[in-house]
Parts: C-alpha cells; structure tokens; sequence
C-alpha cells in the first residue's frame, strides 16, 4: 500500500494517503481499532457523493463558521480519528476563532489520551498555534450518557455554547443538543443519528472540510451570518444526492 | 465492546459481534489493518440494505449452488475477511460439494498466510471436514496481474472453471473472469467493479451468505438449475434497494 500511496497519479491516491495516516496514528496509540471500521463507513459514503464537496456542505459550513464566530464560549471536539486526518486543520481554525479544542473520545483510554494530546501538543509548538488543549483532566459529566464517553472539562465542552464535533457518536451528539448547545457536525451519513441530531451537519469528508474551513476563516468576508439555513433541507439534498449516485 | 456484544438485546449485536470476530483475527496474524477500513465500507452497504437478506441475494445464491454443484473443478477462494467472518462455513460449504479451498490474499505475507491456513486447518480437525486446503506454495499466476496478488496454486484456483470468491477485489475478478472462469463474487456494493464483473453476484453480508449457504446445499431439492438468473437484473433490484432506503 505504501508504493500506492506514494503516487499522486493513482487513482486512489488522496484515499490511501488518508489511510496511510490512520495506519501512522494506530501505531502512535492514537487509535482503537474500531476507528479503522468507522473511516471504512465513512469510506463507502463519500464514494457515493463522489468523493467531492458539494454546494450544500460549504453551505452548511459557512453557516457554521457564523456560529462559531458569534459564540460566547465556542470549542472544537475531536476524537481519534479527526486527530488523525486533520489535527493540524482544527488547531488552525481553532486558533483563527480563538477557542480551546477538547480531545473527547468513545474508547477513553488514557494511553490513547495521553497520545492524542501529545499529536495536538507538537503540531501546536512546531506552527506556534497557542491554542488551549483540553480533555487530559475531566472534571464535569454530560448528563444522560454513561461511562467514561460522559466525561469532559467543566471549562471546556461543559461550558461551551457551540461546539464543533466531527465524526461524533449519536448518543453524544443527543446529549449536547439536549444541554441547549449548539452542536455541529461533520457526518458523511446524512441518514445517521448524529446528522440527523445536529443543529448543523456538514456531510463531507473531515480533512476536506477543515482545509475549506482554514479558508473561510482565513477570509472572513466569505461569512455571511444572514443567510438562510435550514439543516432539514440540507440533509435532504445530500441524501438526493447520494441517491442520483444509484443510477 | 466486549460488553455490547455480549448482550443479544443489543440492537447492534450482530455488528458487535463480527467487529469481535474481525479483532481476534487480527490478534492472530490473520488480517492487514486495512480488512478492518474494507470491513467497515461493507457495514455501509450493510446499513443501507437493512441488515437483511433480499430475495435478490438468495436467487443469485441458488443460482452460483447450481454453478458449483455443475461445475468440473469447483474452488473457494478465500481472504482474511472471509477466514475471520465465515471461515467455518465456507469449510462446510466446501465439504458439502466437494472441492478445495484456496486462501488468496491481496496484500500477501508468509505470516498471514500461515495464519489463515492455521486457522482453517484448526475447523477441519475440529469438525472433521477433511477439505483440501491450498495456497501455501502458489506455483501459477494469474495473467494480467502484477506482484504476489497474481500468485495461485495450478491445481486450485488456476485450474478451475467455477470460483467463489467473496470479497474479491476488482482487478483480480476481471483476471478470473479474463481466464474464461465463471466467478461468483459476494459483495455489499452493488456498484463495485467487482460486482459489476462477476459472473454472478451474491449482493449480501458474508457470514449470511455462507449460512444460508450451508443450509441450501443441506436441502438439495432448493437448487434448481433451471431458474432463469440474470446478474444485471439483480444488480438493478440491489441498488433499487439500497435507493429506497434514502427517503
């Protein structure tokens, strides 16, 4: 795979350098080996949007930096495999909205924590981000969950008004809309709970979306918070989306 | 993890308990990391058909019995996926006409290679099958494929007329069906190349499949060989299928 990976004239060459990232991140204990099955699920359902961002993503996104940008005490969530495939994106735009970014993870372990954090520590120092890391000391509990899942920072996700969350579990995802957050996602399965739940889901790949998002942060005026949204409809046209693809 | 799919109430016990299966193979040597990111596009699939057996799925099922049962040198050919979801099925399946099994790995390695034919050696004594078990010494190759992917044994895969080979990878199913073989491959996409390709296509869940399997070929009088069988016919019910599910 890795000969493949090496050639950008392949095929599939952006698919297997994400793989090759999620090979890396397994090895540094970043992972549980279930994270490779949810990026093979998220694998079938960008091949039915065609492996591209489509209009009602940016829609969705820009709605979303509009409500980070506007928020009182906004945050990023990341699990294993965001970390993986874009770690160095989120605490670029986290640092662009200036707000903390909580490490929140399904499988809490505190090997994988300890991993993850130390990922989101060094790209932080090599590109001089400062941005707050949260997640090692959990000190408050999401009400309605159970386990080691309900866990985070009373400062961090406990408090937060809008929290960004990709790829983000249904149950979690139902338990920070049920706190009165906002809650964005990025899900590339518009039939999912967590799509389905969220105030904003972005149904498009996780490193596409944060390397838009870089770019829409980086431009500002790109951020019109006057524009009319309405998730619903946006789930709709990407389910219509999808379904074109089974012709 | 190990809780939930302990618990049949679960209402994902079944993809608990697959995921399960897919861990201890990995533990022992048998699978590459990226079986379990395949695996995970399969649950996609799985998702969007329901998580059930469609008529379309036991006609083209019936109809690759009756292939095989007809056939002069029938052949399973199997991957890690496969060995670790269904390997005592495709065991007794292989008994029940037969004819030998070949494990035949795309990203082949002398480790997993003694891993799987372990494995499957483990289930014939335990359930005294007696099945031939190839792949260890390939000494043919596929034309029309590079690297160790085209390796084969002249006496099992190279030489048969009807192979069925769940999981099958793209390329490798063109090669077969290049050689003049009837293939009969098993898969979730009905828009896969492989899919596409096949000779007949079983658009289903493996270990269902191969359960189903066990039991048609335990019942003879289900085969009919006369039943007109079209694949293109069924790839169509597949993906209208799979279009209903998106409203």
């Amino acid at each position: 795979m890795s000969d493949h990976a090496a050639d950008p004239s392949h095929p599939r060459y952006t698919s297997l350098l994400q793989r090759k990232k999620l090979e890396r991140a397994l090895e540094l204990g970043m992972l549980a080996h279930s994270a490779h099955i949810a990026h093979g699920r998220g694998e079938a359902f960008d091949y039915l949007l065609g492996e591209q961002t489509h209009e009602f993503a940016t829609s969705a996104l820009l709605h979303a930096c509009a409500a980070l940008q506007s928020a009182k005490h906004p945050i990023f969530s990341v699990n294993g495999n965001t970390v993986a495939l874009a770690g160095k994106e989120i605490l670029e735009c986290a640092k662009l909205i200036s707000c903390p970014v909580e490490v929140n993870i399904f499988y809490r372990t505190e090997k994988r924590m300890d991993a993850l954090l130390t990922e989101l520590k060094q790209i932080n120092e090599e590109h001089n981000y400062n941005v707050e890391l949260l997640g090692q000391q959990p000190n408050a509990t999401i009400p309605g969950l159970k386990g080691p899942r309900a866990q985070c920072e009373q400062d961090g996700i406990f408090s937060s008004d809008v929290v960004f969350v990709p790829l983000e579990d249904g149950d979690r995802c139902g338990a920070l809309r049920d706190m009165g957050k906002t809650v964005i996602v990025v899900d590339l399965n518009p039939l999912s709970r967590s799509a389905q739940n969220a105030s904003i889901t972005i149904v498009n790949e996780v490193s596409r979306t944060m390397r838009e998002m870089v770019d829409i942060l980086s431009h500002p005026d790109r951020i019109r918070s006057d524009i009319e949204f309405d998730n619903k409809t946006q789930l709709h046209r990407a389910i219509a989306t999808i379904r074109k693809g089974f012709v």
